[in-house]
């Protein structure tokens, strides 16, 4: 098992010794937070089973299958059986994942892990599974938070869950082409070393950026922070490889083609349910001079959202833009402790009248320092006309540094009682009111229809000319008999307020098995058979990644 | 029958009262051309036959199913089975249908052409020709270069074609979100006639503009001459409706989704084969307030193509971008008579090693005046650093108002015996000059083969990141006992060379009839498969389009 899997969190985010803790403020937080969901959270501290407790489901392959299973894989360490390696291919980071988890219930787990060191294993581990219909379960960095990698076959096949971490070395490197070539089980951080080292990067960071690989993106029709600036992975795409139970697929290696459906843009998305991807060739540029990012504070969620439209209208590529609603602005400033608003300034903005719907917004982009320049500042222009106060780059620092710490914070959030769920959607300008709205009281009504508050907040953090992504918090105090149980009605009525407003039913997290039921909204009857169609075509037993996504 | 239609050249492209003059130089350009070739043009003259001497295949479908498809295809003008109307319907525009037309050659007609007025009408022609096994061949402007609308069906069915030109209104105008709704069957300058009373357009301008229409576009993934700027089709594509013979499918209309397999580019490029495309929500923008082109001369297409990757390189946004290789730069200055060499003040460049390698480049962009003045003299100051030499807009002037023009010179041409012939394809930046040498080559050897010497051209025309557009346009004297047979091989060893490249069969033409055997190449034996399972789902008995593109 690669090196980076064994030191992090079989029950929580990232790394194992990680904890958000706040800035030092935690104490301050949690009563804050407790006082709105009219609980105790300060009081409350409920961690996670020891993991040497947890009984797994038995092991279904026999010493024999096994053998089999891990010569073809590549022999020595290729295959793993051993308890902790199956507890943490088990799942993925979904809330319902770590709810279940830390109560030590491990419904599914897979009967082996395999780590392939190159494509030629995958391809004979893909043709022994599906000569014994055992089921394939592709895992980049496990950080689904869909319930895309969970190690379970509805028809109860046994479960070869396939780690493609060890897939994880550059294969080419084209910069005549402005592209590169990785195999796909690199890690965020090691694809991007291996390209700064040379001058260029990818650009492509998801807030999962250090637990999550290059195929998991593609799988999964990721977006970064930063996909204003150079588009989401499937833009970035230029050809990839994927090992279907009917063999290879290698998609074109080139710019843009006029032969048929594009494969790069039906393989995206697929979450492995057409196959394992083990390779892929993805557009780079040369690593930007500078970046500049300015926070800009918005008397109203409507204004800042109006401000967003117009600058990209403008076509101003900013790479960062993110508008905060009022309840994230205030909940960001309870979380960073009492003296922020004052540090900020903002206490003055009172007398200016932003004081109750005050909503901060981030703008910055990176590039050549003329460029830079002028493009934040139109922006900035921008955003003024929409009456938006200019605050410089001081608050956009701290977002910045801690962008890839916030997912901790459910962990520790989780121990005081109180679950944080996210979840996404994408509708054109026009919907942003409605769809916020409506889903924000869809979760209120859902908490109180369980006897609980919920405290939701929401941001914009993709901006694009025909619409944008809306990305919502919420935090409700657990209910320690039936986490899950309590989870899901919760879960469905955002997703039934999302669909409603023809909202996607995700943005940048994937379907798996959390979003499925609502997908037929997005898709048709139709188009899902077009889309099983086509998986049928390349996997025609159901082996690969089977409950996620769709059905043959 | 569409008014539009009845003025339509019924054996060469578009409108019958148009010809191209060569602004006055066409003997000057066929005595050229007819040297370069070895034959006397200018002496030859082969006319079309009269359309009213051609037999056209008898119609297959008896009294009582053409009156039930009429009345279900909209009752009164809505089924014409009329010997023009069929022959209008017969083939698109590539050179062998060309060949074959103006010889009175139909082999294969329409048993009858319907025009639904409305999407409930496509649904129920597509609904009777499933059950009575009827093909449909859906058919917009009929501009196909690729055999992508020939009325035939391999199986021998009866062929119904759906011409979908009455679907011809905009149907949604949502500047909010930056896009407008349109049915499928608006041609080009309608579509922009809507939108520019509006003060907005969409800018999708291939060279087929007047002469095709919005689902055409979409069903062949059509690149326009600004695609550079505002992306090709199925970019610019939000949503659309599509009739298959298994239902309607709508696709998601909205920005970015990560919820499975994206739709839209499946269904694009489907060509016909998946069902009928009426109605697509495209992305669109204020009209511009300026466009700039300039005129820029490299000393080798080396340099100019190294010009152009580094202006894509550097995010400039040109919305026209094209070299012109050696040669076509030159039958440029011929086509336009003796004088513009001094006009453009070309004949000064002797004297700086410019004469014969030269190379023209158009350099371009639309948008507000301070940022097109900006990016323009950006991407000039770039040409510089690879020595181009700025030739100012008058060039780039001619160029722009010919450019809907070069069409109608093939017909002007084959009147003469020379036959022109186009073919593009894109590749990655590091291998345009070995696709460029290789398709040259083989075209002369092919052409030698039969004893003919062959005019070939080139220029690159859409540029990318990751590489480029290359359009080939190949003359050569026509054969006339046997002209289709003859183009056969020159065909076949273009399209060989392109793929020994890992070239795109086609970067904006489609595949059709006549690329389908080089698609394999391209997609692999297990991609064909997979898209020939989503095409089964949606189309199990084969019946769109069939021949086109792809098998079930």
């Amino acid at each position: 098992m690669p090196v980076v899997r064994e030191k992090t969190n079989w029950c929580g985010w990232g790394w194992e010794s990680m904890r958000y803790d706040f800035r030092g403020h935690r104490d301050y937080f949690l009563r804050w937070i407790g006082e709105r969901l009219g609980v105790d959270a300060l009081g409350t501290r409920i961690p996670p089973v020891a993991p040497g407790s947890i009984e797994l489901p038995a092991i279904r392959l026999g010493p024999s299958d096994l053998a089999e299973l891990g010569a073809i894989a590549g022999g020595d360490g290729a295959l793993f059986t051993d308890p902790r390696t199956r507890l943490l291919h088990a799942a993925g980071r979904s809330l319902p994942d770590l709810l279940r988890l830390r109560r030590g219930e491990v419904p599914t787990a897979p009967d082996a892990v395999v780590l392939p060191a190159d494509e030629a294993a995958v391809i004979a581990v893909m043709r022994l599974c599906r000569q014994r219909d055992w089921a394939v379960v592709p895992f980049g960095g496990g950080s689904s938070v869909v319930g895309g990698v969970d190690a379970s076959d509805p028809s109860g096949r046994p479960v070869v869950t396939l780690d493609t971490t060890r897939l994880d070395r550059m294969t080419a490197f084209r910069p005549e082409d402005q592209c590169a070539t990785f195999q796909a089980g690199i890690y965020g951080p090691d694809l991007e070393a291996s390209l700064a080292v040379r001058g260029w990067e990818l650009g492509h960071v998801p807030q999962s950026f250090e637990f999550s690989t290059l195929g998991g993106w593609i799988a999964a029709r990721s977006s970064g922070q930063q996909s204003n600036q150079y588009g989401d992975i499937a833009d970035l795409l230029v050809s990839c490889r994927i090992v279907t139970p009917e063999g290879v697929i290698a998609t074109w290696d080139g710019p843009v083609s006029a032969a048929g459906p594009d494969l790069n843009q039906t393989l995206a998305g697929s979450e492995g349910t057409f196959g394992v991807i083990t390779e892929a060739t993805v557009r780079i540029h040369p690593k930007p001079a500078m970046h500049q990012i300015q926070a800009v504070l918005f008397p109203s969620f409507a204004e800042g959202t109006a401000a967003l439209a117009a600058i990209v209208a403008a076509g101003l590529r900013m790479s960062y833009m993110r508008l905060s609603d009022e309840v994230e602005t205030e909940t960001y400033l309870k979380m960073s402790g009492p003296k922020l608003v004052q540090d900020a300034g903002l206490s003055a903005l009172r007398l200016l009248g932003y004081r109750d719907r005050r909503c901060v917004a981030l703008v910055g982009t990176e590039g050549e320092p003329d460029t830079v320049e002028r493009e934040v500042s139109e922006a900035i222009a921008i955003a003024k006309k929409h009456r938006g106060l200019s605050l410089g780059a001081s608050p956009a620092k701290n977002w910045h540094r801690d962008r890839y710490l916030h997912p901790y914070m459910r962990d520790d959030l989780l121990d005081a009682g109180i679950a944080t769920e996210t979840h996404e959607t994408a509708v054109p300008w026009s919907r942003v009111a409605a769809v916020r709205e409506d889903v924000r009281q869809s979760i209120e009504a859902a908490a109180a229809a369980q006897g609980r508050r919920a405290h939701v907040f929401a941001h914009l953090s993709h901006s694009y000319p025909t619409g944008t992504c809306i990305y919502f918090v919420l935090m409700y105090a657990v209910d320690a008999a039936d986490p899950v149980g309590q989870w899901r009605p919760i879960k469905a009525a955002i997703c039934d307020a999302v669909v409603r407003h023809g909202g996607t039913i995700s943005h940048h997290h994937g379907v798996g098995l959390d979003h499925k039921p609502w997908l037929i909204h997005e898709k048709g009857a139709t188009g899902l058979r077009l889309i099983a169609g086509a998986r049928r075509a390349v996997d025609p037993t159901g082996i690969c990644n089977p409950g996620k996504l769709i059905d043959l």
